[in-house]
């Protein structure tokens, strides 16, 4: 805790005297056997008998009582064209296990044989190859700490008082991603002069495809083939992907098979029909790449009930694709003051920032935001902020401050 | 890559032409008709029909052409009372996934009710407390990525030329750790004057138990209840674990039921029978707590076959207890010359550092040696230097230089 935070607390003497729910003291017997707890002077059956061998099974799953899972966003219009969001309401720190990575998919996941698959790279390039995922294996590697969040993360229009954060934000995740650097396999294979664009499309039965600036290509994109030590999991583009960090996530094509280079965007239908906004001014905003400095609160957050007053930490996460995290600021009734939260390191560039700010809640209500800085000097906006600038026609790239509104009775819900 | 690598590269052209193996150029086309690869004209079946749907099963799974597992490093006495390796040849960067976490239990995996478990914190302290998950869950949380080994990892004696690295050195792993730090519990309980140990026991059927410096206690250590964003695995000491980071894994106590505070070491079995060395003077050499500076290289490593003569990366971990790793140096010929790799940053402290080397195999024999130095200057020693100080009784602690064998025929054995 900053020494503010702790000055701020000093003539509470306590975190835990002042949660009346808290099991505080000794003497607690009596109540340990009215609840079920396991009291100081009995010894738990799992304490008393061995437990279950070692590697059962040899990959390790969570534990049973924990029911956590990824959850369609929408009912799908087609099965496998869908997304599934991350429970980032019940994470902690900042990676995001591969169990629960959230999915975007256009087409389902393919099975693809890894063995069997190629890379291919040709157009404005000297000498084109088709690529083994063992050729890759063997190049020079990079691994990279990045989030990774879909444009259409937090919707536009039609937010709900109802809204968990899996719902309103889960479409952002953050890994470890180790691959070959873009860079490199460019240098391999010698871009021609005039060449400004690169094509990128999946080998999924959509044939997903984005186009990317040749300035972006080369600013840490990496064709990734592992994610938290492991490789890549089916839904995230086994065996291989591009992971283009910083901005929206369908430029990350997954189940990556072909890399064109060319002298102007490909135009494909997802820059065309998809991930463009209308603009009031009826003009079109496309290649909206980066994805601006975020913040969000996720505990408490929608849906969850406070129980007692008392001490509690409020924790939320802030990214920016433009580097790394400066400050974040929360406040605690509704934007008219804010206190600096404590950033957790390292802050890392293009990487979720975890922040804590220590709060005692009176049993009153409240209403929780935050707001990032990034090391820009970009702050997040408000919502009026950015609808007088984009309307309200827009559909991705909503990047406002986002509110919890706690009731006097310690119900969560989502306001302003 | 940085520059000096790429000049000792710089006359040989490219990565991919010098790998024989590398499917370089293109009309492939035959080639991969007679491989059951996938050629630039061919469309294959997973590009042509949608695939499995979004969130099957909600909970992810690693892909079914992956098929990595923790394993048994020597048959069990007892089921449960062994431990399983973590498969790090095949891993990449340096977070470990929660299903490869390698596994030490001295009586099984205890099925924990996590809303019955308990901590209780009594001793040498002003306000002895009984504390619940959720008491924690409210208090100030940390998140930082640490290493965490186990002191028997690498034996002293009877090394193998078989060995992979799961075997040589699997009871290592890196995982981004949450939970309240252990100095402000104590700070919480109020700690009386003379009291210089805590003891932290497990509620597991062993009642595993240890003594730590209230110095350590308070330098980092955490009362982890999330790993890697999401609560603790069962074999992980679901729902509550002391991590202590930097020091002997099985200080990092699991299913944490009990602090007590006293004045002295409090001699359990595990610090008279177990995790104590013998020396050659016949003393103990007891409360070895830090695990010193060391490396080894993941890739190439026992058990693989190299393929064609060419570029390929040499890959490997370092680490220390004592803080950050400064400098990492690869050894091609045994030791005769040293190279300095390359690490992957952001370098943190008491955690698992990425280190390469780009290496050229010519097609001959070759001994592949790494030397991990620590912020604070100690230098990873070779085995001689280690069994000169320690002599040969130990069976804790071996940090030593670790050789890998490439024969002429590309097998990979250890040696030296």
């Amino acid at each position: 805790m900053p020494p503010d935070a702790l000055r701020r607390l000093a003539h509470r003497r306590s975190f835990l005297r002042l949660a009346a729910g808290a099991a505080g003291g000794v003497g607690l017997a009596a109540t340990a056997r009215a609840t079920g707890a396991v009291g100081p002077l009995e010894v738990p059956q799992w304490s008393r008998t061995p437990g279950a061998p070692v590697a059962s099974p040899a990959y390790g799953q969570p534990s049973l009582f924990e029911r956590l899972g990824r959850r369609p966003r929408t009912p799908p219009h087609f099965p496998g064209a869908a997304s599934t969001g991350t429970p980032l309401q019940h994470l902690h720190g900042i990676i995001t296990p591969n169990g629960l990575h959230f999915e975007r998919h256009h087409a389902g996941v393919p099975a693809i044989e890894p063995d069997r698959h190629r890379l291919a790279i040709h157009g404005l390039v000297e000498r084109p190859l088709v690529l083994t995922l063992n050729d890759l294996l063997r190049m020079p590697a990079v691994s990279r700490i990045h989030f990774l969040e879909c444009s259409g993360n937090t919707p536009w229009l039609g937010a709900k008082p109802s809204w968990t954060l899996q719902e309103s934000h889960g479409l952002l995740s953050c890994s470890e991603w180790t691959g070959v650097e873009l860079s490199t396999l460019l240098d391999e294979v010698g871009v021609k002069p005039g060449a400004a664009w690169i094509l990128a499309e999946g080998a999924d039965a959509s044939g997903m495809s984005r186009s990317l600036p040749l300035d972006l290509a080369r600013d840490g994109a990496i064709l990734a083939y592992a994610q938290n030590g492991e490789r890549l999991r089916p839904e995230q583009g086994y065996p291989l992907r591009l992971f283009v960090p910083g901005v929206e996530g369908n430029l990350s094509v997954k189940w990556l098979r072909r890399l064109k280079v060319g002298d102007q965007p490909f135009q494909t239908r997802e820059e065309t029909a998809k991930y463009t906004d209308l603009m009031p001014d009826g003009t079109a905003r496309q290649f909206t790449f980066v994805m601006e400095a975020k913040s969000v609160i996720t505990t408490p957050s929608g849906g969850e009930r406070l129980g007692e007053p008392g001490f509690r930490e409020i924790r939320g996460l802030a990214w920016t694709g433009r580097g790394r995290i400066a400050r974040v600021e929360v406040s605690t009734d509704g934007g008219a003051r804010w206190q600096a939260a404590t950033l957790e390191g390292p802050v890392l560039p293009r990487c979720l920032t975890r922040f804590r700010l220590p709060w005692r809640w009176e049993g009153g209500p409240a209403q929780l935001l935050s707001r990032a800085t990034d090391e820009t000097g970009y702050v997040q906006p408000d919502r009026a902020a950015l609808v007088a600038v984009r309307g309200t026609q827009s559909f991705y790239h909503n990047n406002a401050t986002f509110g919890w509104q706690v009731a006097a009775d310690g119900g969560v819900s989502h306001a302003g």
